[in-house]
């Protein structure tokens, strides 16, 4: 049986978008894997009675309740009297961690401000957790049945904390949740939901979920039962063919370091539009100085043809924008790098039209030891977006060079 | 008097991790902007019944509800249900919308899948939100004298739709409230705070803040008078001087693009363990084609010889990761690229030393018409953190060199 759980993001910077909640999303990934379900997740403001009414919610909801944020030092560090009074109970100063704070400020040589010592409250019936890493303690709290766990806000702290706390979980849960993902690219949601909804028969129990974005879709099956989630994932891999790229974790530059690696083989870029995106992505992964040459970032237009040897009479023809620049940029990352491989990328990122194209107009072409290849694309979206976009492209682009050479050689 | 809002975002994957909530923060800000404070905001997996939980509980929370994802073509996508039973309703097919979906597809020359057309449903009694940038149409419903709207989950449909929703709100709030922002370089969150403290007297009723992140932090005014904040605003970048290099939704690489433009100079660069990264935040402004020329990603040792200049004897001597490399890196860039100003990075972006230097170890160097100024430091994180915040400071260096040399031309 699955223990289920909801979490409690404390802070007026959640509320207002100052903050990003990454601390909902790390602790929703680390309870699936010990076993715990998040089935609510909430963030409140640092009010009394907000989060009164938030947390007698999340104990209704769920049989743990993760609460983060709001045990500093400051007068609006409210999560300590706001559990005491959720469980009914009085705050109690504990003298080992008041000595714990005096020692700390101590060994920092800073003088102790009278609030800090707030943090040496404990609801009755509670017990704090170290935090090897800040002052904040965290604390630990049945009631009504119900686990309580209150951890502080900074998620480096909030991590050092869970550690025992996830430890503690792992041995409740009976069982844990298993999800597996199939990455997959150059269809659509509704396209690649067709393919599996024709091909793959999901069983009860099983949940499965199409999570769309940056230019590609994935596909993702959880449940209780490992080798069932992953056979079925297996399954939709093999239907979805060369638009699956991927799986779990992977990302696209991964898969053609990977790729790339396995061969002995290294790729170079010439790049317009992404403006040094795609060297970018192609040097995320530790260790790409085995695969990743360099990138010619060449924006303004004579760059292309000085740094990159694409012909001025081909300039002057074929414009900037267009496949043959393309693949002339991909032949000079290749020559000029001293790649295996060569990426071209031009095109209008926006938000104007260039050379009487549109916005999103993206010429992508690889060279390498096999047949060259050019592919012409129009992407939606903002400048931001089309750039992240033809990155993917891009990517993808090589990684299915990458499948076909491995076929022809 | 100012409107209340909740939010409800839903999808398994923010539960399980898989998705960060980035439209919570988004909203928060939107709707502060409006005179809208959200006072709840959570998350909900794919589930009618949790879903008819947390959206009868958003009635109550607040006078606005917002609802984003789920609105889908695919079988997990039931917000459209969900939303109608929350206001115990049925779904009825829009004629409209069903021939405005098929369009849509026929202009993309795609087969439209049947289980599209779920996205044509609309409550009785509520009416459809045009989306101009994707198949999934919001939803705007009145429940019990509550306001309901329910957007797509993709962050940029949901941005797309969320403009008309944003105007509407700001027509009904009365009052609303006005927000700015210093940003500052250079400075630990401490000090700014000091420097803060003792020079601005913060009236009743204005809100101050302090926003540490990606190398910056920024001092943040929030209050009803606009007049009021704007002068807390400008005597905070006067006393931070040097320091503050921007204010409200300004960007580093907008400051940067705008200094260069005003003098009509461009900036190229030689990076190294940016992977290109630097070019593409020196190109992500519209326009910048006037002031960015292009970057050398040397990431390759022997490329920075070949490509960027660095002479080898140099190179052999300091090594590809030391000051000296990364001036040379920077008169390459501005020399070869033909541009006003050249910058060099070079570093170790982990997650393991690079000969003999640690992890976060990064030389910057800015060349220009003035003297050339380098600088080493040391930053904090893992590999991605440590690119980005060196993209960062290669901007502070670039931008400082700027007023320097506005001041001696």
């Amino acid at each position: 049986m699955t223990l289920t759980a909801a979490v409690v993001a404390v802070g007026d910077e959640l509320l207002l978008g100052d903050t990003v909640n990454t601390n909902a999303s790390w602790l929703g990934g680390e309870l699936a894997r010990v076993g715990v379900q998040v089935v609510a997740s909430v963030m409140v403001g640092d009010d009394l009675a907000r989060m009164a009414v938030a947390l007698r919610r999340a104990l209704e909801d769920a049989e743990v309740v993760v609460v983060t944020g709001g045990l500093g030092p400051t007068s609006d560090d409210i999560t300590r009297e706001a559990v005491a009074a959720a469980a009914g109970v009085e705050l109690v100063r504990d003298p080992d961690l008041v000595q714990e704070l005096k020692d700390r400020f101590a060994a920092y040589g800073y003088p102790m401000p009278a609030d800090v010592l707030k943090q040496a409250d404990v609801p009755v019936g509670g017990s704090p957790l170290h935090n090897p890493v800040g002052s904040a303690p965290g604390l630990r709290l049945e009631i009504a049945g119900r686990l309580l766990y209150a951890l502080p806000g900074p998620p480096y702290e909030l991590q050092a904390v869970m550690a025992v706390v996830l430890d503690e979980l792992r041995a409740r849960s009976a069982s844990s949740l298993h999800t597996r993902t199939v990455h997959t690219s150059g269809l659509g949601e509704p396209a690649v939901a067709e393919v599996i909804g024709q091909g793959v028969a999901v069983p009860e129990g099983v949940a499965l979920a199409y999570l769309a974005g940056g230019g590609v879709v994935r596909v993702r099956f959880t449940g209780s039962d490992d080798t069932v989630v992953r056979r079925l994932a297996d399954r939709a891999a093999e239907l979805l063919g060369e638009h699956a790229w991927g799986r779990d974790d992977e990302r696209l530059d991964e898969v053609v370091h990977r790729e790339l690696a396995a061969r002995g083989a290294t790729v170079a870029v010439a790049e317009s539009l992404t403006g040094g995106l795609l060297g970018a992505a192609l040097s995320r992964m530790p260790g790409s100085s085995a695969t990743f040459r360099g990138s010619l970032v060449v924006y303004a237009t004579d760059l292309k043809e000085s740094l990159a040897g694409v012909p001025g009479p081909l300039l002057a023809s074929a414009g900037a924008v267009s496949a043959e620049t393309a693949g002339a940029l991909a032949i000079g990352a290749r020559e000029r790098l001293g790649a295996t491989y060569g990426i071209g990328a031009t095109g209008v990122a926006g938000p104007t039209e260039q050379e009487g194209q549109p916005v999103g107009t993206v010429h992508l072409a690889v060279s390498g030891p096999g047949d060259a290849v050019v592919r012409s694309l129009r992407v939606p979206g903002d400048r931001d977006r089309v750039r992240l976009l033809t990155v993917s492209a891009a990517l993808d682009l090589l990684r299915k060079q990458l499948v076909l050479d491995r076929v022809v050689l």
